[in-house]
């Protein structure tokens, strides 16, 4: 296909853009299948929570039901207020970054609670949306059975929306995956001595 | 640094993870900068948008002003109407996707109005986050002066966040910027023939 940015002149331009509007469009006769996705953001980048958060916004903005069940952070985040409602169940389990806690028994106990929230939740028939947040690093540490957490995703309901965030996800949770999007860091502000800003990252 | 995930026993883990901890503290003692950040979410994967989404509602969260000027994106979002409110500003400027317009005088003249507003926003006292959402785009197609774009954003107000999104962001932009962040495609359900999922993509 020609690419429209090395179109010279306005012909050109519209030829590519007309080729490029023909392969989106069967693309999109192509892409029928509805149905309840599993979600992988993984990467060292920033981004991974954030966009599932975004996700999730727009979720509810459709009225569907969504539940957050963050492994690993700690404290509340602003944007569990702000988006409140009959529509929204959200479980903070960990008790920090595991640096903090420095305890591998507390750490895979809490682990364990919040996956079994999560197997409570994947058994219920009336959700939408359900986001395990830094599950992909709890899997890292094997501080939950990797086969047990696959073998409940394998077994989802077709039509919920399963979203696993966190540095280090496994290989067979890619392969298992629908979507999976590495966020890869290319610049950094903490490295350059700026904190952490209010509204950006926390 | 030993890794924690190579520990075989607690002691060797509560060791690593202490090394973890201090790195971390360090790192935070050192980051003291407080400043409205330029942020840029390229790379060809998904969630660019949706992490510039799930940012901002961390800052309405916080009661910050914050505005969206979509440059290419037609039609509404769903988040534009959950997240309505006093604090938000959205707006469209793009009739579409350029292979759905293909018309190039349009596309041009559509950005630049979009451009126009922007700098009327950057002029402004009051704002504390600014979303130019697939201006990435437009500066790889040449649809706005890259120059003329980079200047506005090394003049911008010192607490301003600035947030880029899309494809092929430019060189200079991702040398301007503070926070970079590459989406990259592992997989994608619509190339395996599954449509677009309400809440999760629209």
């Amino acid at each position: 296909m020609t690419d429209p940015r090395k179109a010279t002149n306005e012909t050109e331009h519209r030829q590519a853009m007309q080729e490029l509007q023909a392969e989106m469009r069967a693309k999109m006769r192509a892409a029928k299948d509805k149905r309840g996705l599993i979600v992988v953001h993984t990467g060292n980048g920033k981004g991974k929570t954030t966009a599932a958060f975004g996700m999730m916004t727009r979720m509810l903005a459709h009225g569907g039901k969504c539940v957050v069940i963050q492994f690993i952070k700690s404290g509340s985040d602003a944007v569990s207020k702000l988006l409140r409602g009959p529509n929204l169940s959200w479980h903070h389990v960990g008790d920090g970054f595991t640096w903090e806690t420095q305890n591998r028994e507390a750490d895979i106990a809490s682990c364990r609670s919040g996956w079994n929230l999560a197997l409570d939740y994947l058994r219920s028939d009336d959700l939408d949306f359900l986001l395990l947040d830094e599950i992909n690093v709890v899997l890292s540490y094997d501080y939950l059975p990797k086969d047990e957490v696959l073998a409940a995703l394998r077994a989802k309901r077709a039509d919920l929306h399963v979203v696993c965030t966190g540095r280090g996800a496994p290989a067979e949770l890619i392969e298992l995956a629908d979507l999976v999007t590495e966020m890869r860091e290319i610049k950094h502000p903490f490295n350059a001595g700026v904190k952490a800003q209010l509204g950006i990252e926390y």
